[in-house]
């Protein structure tokens, strides 16, 4: 099935206290020179095809629900 | 500064109770047709060059921090 990604990540004005936990922690274990942000992944599988109405329906999805577009921004990005 | 993106997705045969909300969510807010997977995103910045030494670093700290390799599988994708 055809298949849409929509990479969801905090915006760079905000803090990221994931993104520090796993920085902090890759430090501790002995990875230098690396800084994590952390965000969410979302897979959208469709059924039939990817029309630009599909499109629209998933960047609204993005916008209602899959982000909260306060603190954070997405990108749609088809495969 | 270099980018590399970390994707750590739920294993194919894992249930995934996230992805399952999200498509509900999109089922009754009138979104037919789409089924989710939700993973997460890790974007690490590299302090100098991305050389397959710091690649290798990275791929090690998804195995063993980024993702939890019993459920969760994960791609390394330099930018």
């Amino acid at each position: 099935m055809p298949r849409v990604v929509v990479n969801v990540m905090p915006k760079p004005e905000i803090l990221d206290p994931q993104g520090k936990a796993v920085t902090g922690a890759l430090k501790r274990l002995g990875f230098q020179g690396l800084s994590v942000r952390q965000g969410k992944r979302f897979e959208v599988e469709v059924d039939g095809e990817v029309t630009p109405e599909v499109l629209a329906q998933i960047e609204q999805a993005a916008d209602t629900l899959f982000a909260n577009t306060v603190i954070e921004s997405y990108e749609v990005v088809t495969d």
